[in-house]
């Protein structure tokens, strides 16, 4: 799978320098995946011609998702929809006073016919795994599907050991001990 | 001002035809100022390339104001106001579950430096006034200002007096009148 | 092609009858595309056991994608999720008092790990229209992705046509006609 | 009483070790009704199968109740109903940008068929004591239901009197002193 | 069990005749479930004296739990809670404009130390399985807990088993069939 | 007290004679109570300056408490408000697509110094009340505040009364007849 | 009016001493006007006998308006208003992860026949105000309207003023100056 | 285009002081633009006179376009509009605890008739843009519209231009660099 990190198989897009913070988790998360990605700053509204040249590069490239992240009226996830028949995952940012219910809005609500993936606010991990899942689940573009399965099972099973981990630290503490609980 | 009735003045758009019976309101309050306009039906998401000619041609008529309306994530305004500094008037759409607070919130939280004039959910009215307000605030294009100030202060006359008929009907049916008072 | 229309490539769950008018919007997409699925009605609260069969059999059965529309604290694509790690896309079902705000919710906010791709209120179209994009993204699994990027593409072209149509038969009737514009 | 200290009437349940704050508070309240409980840390959606055992145990060893705190999509007070008949107290917590709404309404709107007894954001004092509250009037599981029930009605006059002694020192202070007021 | 058909084990209170209507699904299930009831119209904010006697009679004749369905301010729920130390379940209503969410609000937020059981909005039928669950629960005051707790698995079951008979339904009609799903 | 019938002690305004039928409770109300009134149609932004010439001819009449009713961005009480100190009560209205939620914001969220006492959406009995309390709770204006209070006291207790009338006719049909409840 | 500063026209009421810092700008404001006013803490729900005593008291001394200041589920101003027929004016206190919205909705949704005069989300200021104009509108109580009224008129000619002196400074820095304003 | 420096093309007005740091933001976008303005503080509600004068000079000295910003409950944008027929913009500030959201349903839901271009919460630069593409659009009031359209398109080109630098600077740190992304 080496090849896959050298092979934008997922490209990245946020509106502003701004979104970088969130984007980042994503980014770090395919990495840690094995998966070769390349990320862009383009606006919508504010470089819509350089937000078309990404998508044809990409398409060009042979990316099989993109993820998009943007805050407040967060038309670039839609805005890159329309554009690719690519999957486009969109992740809306919390800025502004609306603590992002207007980008989760404005990404969720999309007309038929153009759809886009939507993750949590700020959930840049989750459009991450969900990238993986989707080229998992495709095993095309040169990826070995099984290796990302394996991979993705053993990300489950790290987080269910995660969790166990933490409860029996909680336990190994004494299961009466309320005054321990919550500090 | 039989000028301004010929040429469009106001570029009208709307991403689908189930927004036809809103922006109808906006063509009506317009025709009733004699201002000429023209009605196009494009999709930010469906149709971006026609979108972007509509306003390249709207721009080369001398359109000098845009209306756009749209629902749900309603990108329609925003990516017409990404392609002129026109100004643009966006009218948010009722329609689907989230009765246009999807709408509003994505027409009028855009990102700094390319503004959406919006106005209330459905409010194409208000849209096709703003509209007439901006030509005769401006005056350029061919356009009488005179003319359509004059206008504008009739219309708000009659507002009032409209206003005024009603609350003198209701009055001469006399003031202790509890029982006819909401029937 | 044919033979992906005898594979179930798509699982689609609901977790009541009452959202069968609403899946069946998918069902009806899917089958335009070629896609094979199958259908089941499971419940995340009611079903638990008769879901995790559902997903370990589509599993079993090569399925791609599942999705999975549900109402009210709509846990039934967030539980599909969590047990599997093929891509579960979301429909939160308008039902109740508060529209499908609620299923909004809980399907998207889903936490870090665990990712559904959720799309808007009741939009199962785009829910299958995504899970076609997901498997011409990958390729796997026996499809030829090259002919559903094909049929992507068409569906597109068929939108931006029919608005195309829809434009031009408004402005057959005379761009000067607001009265008829909105009726 | 010393029984119930030692067996786990209740069992209290979170999905991550970032809600343990607010558990921690349930904890207290319990220990200081003189109620016995357990404590777990697992996931609806990160160890599900390891949720199923909890309950299986916690039925096996006479658990009355269960209280399971959760943020985001929140679905874990629900799961744990789906798979029990005990009643289930659910507490939305406030984390992410949502501020706890949309865990509220993912733990309250369940389906008919599968409650949950929800109390207020983060309001697992109140979680606690409506726990004790259903051990006192079910009187079952070797609980002296007398007992809890005038430790209850002790905790109200406790209540009362502590409002009421803050009363009496604001009036020492004079009543007309409205600048000490608020400060 | 037919003792508790005599025994009012639940008492019912609506703040208003128009909330029979929902307070009617709890009735009947109750009722269903072998629950002796008694259901009473009082309200918090217009016959504030009469709800404290039907709380004193309540606990006089051994009432287990409360249930209270309001809706507007629902300020019911936490007046009956504030009352008396018996578990308080309540059901916001789904009336007037907001559509029940400052019900759910008023009923859920309720202060440290005064709990009430919150449902979903016009969720009566899960007020009553949650007020049988805590019966079962608890096993005091004359009620058979063993047979109220195979009776809530009995439910249950069935209620699997009615999810299982419509997904027959829906397969022995073809599952290649989505011109029937959704209709 | 014929001559509080004579003279209007209320002042009533709404702003649209859409708003009629909810002013006409607020009327009839008053008439119920035995309070003159004056009721007014005019708008805070169509008829700004009949607005202030109905407030200044109020406050010269000897009006002791105004009531606006408005919809939507609803600024006719505030506008009111900052024309006189006399007590304005504002009625949010229910219209359009928010559901009088921008019109409950846009009464109650008013800024230091210029208060408005809001009741519910649509709640415009609520509103004549607390006039008919206002005016009890002063006695000046030749009103005899003793006898409101009698009537303000006697209409507390038909309430009273017409609760615990529809609780008897329910429990004389039989406290177990649950099929009969919610009909 | 010294007379008015010794006898307590008004009745200030909190739930809690966390929202002392709320009322007690309602006190200050009060004294401001010369008002004498009395300031307890009782809750609705801990402790609703302390309640029905202070508004019998409250009544008895001849208190002519009540200010009640909650959080959260906030019942305590309709609690107050179903023990009186006097005005009772309600402060939403922002508490708590819904920043007082719940206060709001719980307060201002009062059912028909039991009002609550609501004002802003920690209004306090305007709580106040409003009852020094019912004071001014009745007269009655041994308050001398005339100054209460002109005192009323002095503070909107201080805040017109104020308003004034705060453009005119701006001004007197020069009105080509914006790197001064938003300084 | 100096004269348009010295004539006050623009007029802003703010409520308050404190929101002067939001409409500052404004004022130096227009001073960038060349445009003259002049900024003042009058209330609606406080200073209702006040706002007129201002209107009514704005009028007489030729301004083309008034931005209003506001907070709570945010009259003054609506109350200005109802003034006059030139374009008012209005801007709603986030201010108390609803962040804005009551300022914007304020200002947008304004009635048929009498609008306001409503930009979004504290966006006072967007409002300062719109304005200046409402005068670029007219070329009345002695602007020269040719030199406003050209620095209009001069800002969005630096605008896409930025955004173009930002993403070569990251794209300059290596493409495959995720732990840099987001620091």
């Amino acid at each position: 799978m080496d090849a896959s990190r050298d092979k934008p198989l997922v490209t990245l897009v946020v509106g502003s320098d701004s979104d970088l913070p969130v984007i980042g988790e994503a980014a770090r998360t395919l990495e840690a995946f094995g998966i070769g990605f390349e990320l862009f700053i383009a606006s919508a509204h504010r470089s819509p011609e350089r937000v078309r040249e990404i998508v044809r590069s990409a398409e060009a490239k042979g990316t099989a998702v993109i993820i998009a992240a943007a805050g407040l009226s967060a038309h670039l996830p839609g805005a890159i929809s329309s554009l690719t028949t690519l999957p486009v995952i969109g992740v809306p940012v919390k800025s502004g006073p609306l603590n992002g219910v207007d980008a989760l809005y404005s990404i969720v609500q999309m007309p038929p016919g153009v759809p886009v993936a939507t993750v949590g606010i700020d959930a840049a991990v989750n459009a991450a795994i969900l990238a993986v899942e989707i080229l998992a689940a495709g095993g095309g573009s040169g990826v070995d599907a099984g290796v990302l399965r394996a991979r993705l099972a053993e990300h489950r099973r790290q987080m269910a050991e995660s969790v166990a981990k933490k409860d029996a630290e909680l336990h190994s503490a004494g299961r009466t001990a309320p005054e321990r609980a919550g500090r």
